[in-house]
């Protein structure tokens, strides 16, 4: 198989993540947290490490404010819920995956939040000024995803967290395309809450994912539940990150999540991101070169996450492909991407998109078969 | 390491869970649901086999109840602020995890719920009619525990159901210190929603759980995020289990989870309650012959799940516990078990308790080791 959709969860893993989820399963599989001997211990040691790791990945000081969570939806919803209350007004952009639109419909709905969809163009792009045309004065919340999951754009974080603080805004950043491949630094961008997903570009196991949230922002917790320490109050401790974190954590998950990271370290996010545009820029432009075939996103040139989303004319997406798995061996999406705004942005909500991702162990062959399948198709 | 904390999660697991975990990291490790490409298609196929699993061993006739969560709490969570609303009335008892009472607490805070605690008697007894007792007009919603995490007992679930249906309420049972040991029909037993977690007796990984809940029961879902399908909805669609299953959910998990189950069900649920329930009845038996320590929960003859709580005069329970670790190798749960309202029950809410509980994998000789332990400790 050749698979082309890291942008869902990505494929392979480094060989570290099974042996080390093994490795936890075999001789440390106790409840971290939740017991004084010597496996509750190694295993609370080894969610300890895994946050240490993520916190040192996206720039954050303590540990303590990293949560983790079974996926990034449960982190978008953790902040999305639990601070948005009646009367509050959430600007979003028209580029977002259903992860971050549902929840705030959903305040929208029941709680009677104010919400701004700021437009893209329509090659995705989104301008940081037009976040700020879009504050009000019970403004409190601004949620953007950093790369599109369907178009591929990069959204210009940096300004829009000096934007959020110049007007005193939490600024939350989905990073689950940009994770592990550009960098991220709370701090500097002023990013209020970070939702990350552990199973794509940090190449950790699914079932894994987590939360940033800023020492100084407060949540209502989604889940209320055991907590090992402080048993004895009815409500959730303040203390972090127990306060987010009720029940028994995926620990071999998250040993697995550590043994990704551990990796992307290794190889360095730099080199895997070089890797990864070549490769985006190489399918591209051999996409846009093929006749009956229409790319969307950022033109040839602008940097994008390595996303390459595509039609076929005459062709429905779902049929693209069928017929690259079926004929062709090859793995891609179609559809709508859990993105219909993302795709009303670019014209595609009736007939979908297919959509191509590539990730670290991508080759130039995997992308040159792909091309080769397309034009196939098309002649 | 000799294990006897197998309530808090059961190790060692079946080596199968461990293969299978492997073989859908190295061999299938797409998103399912999320695309129509073959190995996001057999993803599907791997998680739809455990939903069919779940429902074959609580006797539901319709996988798509089965709802996967992270773990138990989540469960919870989803059925207690899913259901309840200002005005209802709910029941629980004086024997549950923080996982049960914290969400009733959240809701009688916020919402205005009111919440009835019925008492269980010293031994941790609950008889079902002091349940009848506790409904009023408004009640709504009957939350117990299958078996007491600290006492042991078991609590009589049919006989509560026949109320619950009696009356039109609800009835959400806790079975994570059940499941997989004792039989359990949602048809018989009248059980509305059904909270199980993965990782103990049902000898899956950390990070698995989920929710049965009956045809009928609509909630108000506790995510709102990507469901693969109906992505154009602003809200979360009503299709089962998409409603309740937002985000990606952990597939390497459910695969073992599915491994676990498959493995009970080889063994034979009455096999693995005969083997445990001889050797609690060897433990309680012989804690109770030393000189000195107090076993709690129900009297010697009495059935109860396979834990056995236990305090030494003059010690605290985390000395004992420390002690037992570095001194003897010997894993336990010492403290308040994140349930402070069973003990309460039992009167152990200031110095905590020693708690051992057995897995199929225990022996005879992990037994006669922890006696001896205590018996060296009091003498």
């Amino acid at each position: 198989m050749i698979y082309l959709d890291n942008a869902a969860s990505s494929w392979p893993k480094p060989p570290e993540v099974a042996l080390k989820m093994e490795e936890c399963l075999r001789d440390y599989g106790a409840n971290p947290g939740r017991g004084s001997h010597s496996m509750a211990m190694k295993a609370s040691r080894v969610v300890f490490e895994a946050r240490r790791k993520v916190a040192g990945l996206f720039g954050v000081r303590n540990p303590d404010h990293v949560i983790f969570t079974q996926n990034a939806t449960e982190a978008l919803n953790m902040g999305i819920l639990g601070l948005l209350k009646s009367g509050d007004h959430a600007i979003t952009t028209m580029l977002e995956h259903n992860s971050v639109r549902r929840p705030l419909e959903y305040v929208r709905r029941e709680r009677g939040v104010e919400l701004t969809y700021v437009q893209a163009d329509s090659f995705g792009r989104l301008h940081a000024e037009s976040i700020r045309d879009a504050i009000r004065e019970n403004t409190k919340l601004i949620v953007v995803t950093h790369g599109s999951n369907l178009t591929g754009t990069l959204l210009p974080i940096q300004e829009i967290g000096a934007i959020a603080k110049e007007f005193g805004i939490v600024l939350m950043v989905d990073v689950c395309q940009t994770a592990g491949v550009y960098p991220i630094d709370v701090e500097e961008m002023n990013i209020g809450m970070l939702a990350f997903t552990g199973h794509k570009s940090l190449y950790g196991p699914q079932g894994t994912g987590g939360l940033y949230l800023h020492p100084e922002v407060d949540l209502e917790p989604l889940m209320h539940g055991g907590t090992g320490g402080y048993s004895e109050l009815t409500e959730m401790p303040m203390t972090r990150p127990d306060r987010y974190e009720a029940g028994t954590r995926n620990t071999v998950g998250i040993a697995g999540l550590l043994a990704g990271i551990t990796f992307v370290e290794s190889v360095g996010i730099e080199k895997i991101r070089e890797h990864e545009e070549v490769l985006a820029n190489l399918l591209h432009q051999g996409l846009s070169e093929i006749k009956g075939v229409t790319v969307y996103g950022p033109p040839l040139g602008e940097q994008r996450v390595p996303i390459v989303s595509f039609s076929v004319d005459g062709f429905d997406s779902h049929e693209v492909g069928f017929i690259l798995d079926r004929t062709y061996g090859i793995c891609v999406r179609s559809g709508l991407h859990c993105a219909p705004v993302a795709h009303e942005t670019i014209g595609t909500l009736e007939q979908g998109a297919v959509r191509t991702s590539l990730g670290y162990f991508n080759t130039e062959e995997d992308v040159k078969a792909l091309l080769q399948a397309i034009s196939d198709l098309t002649s």
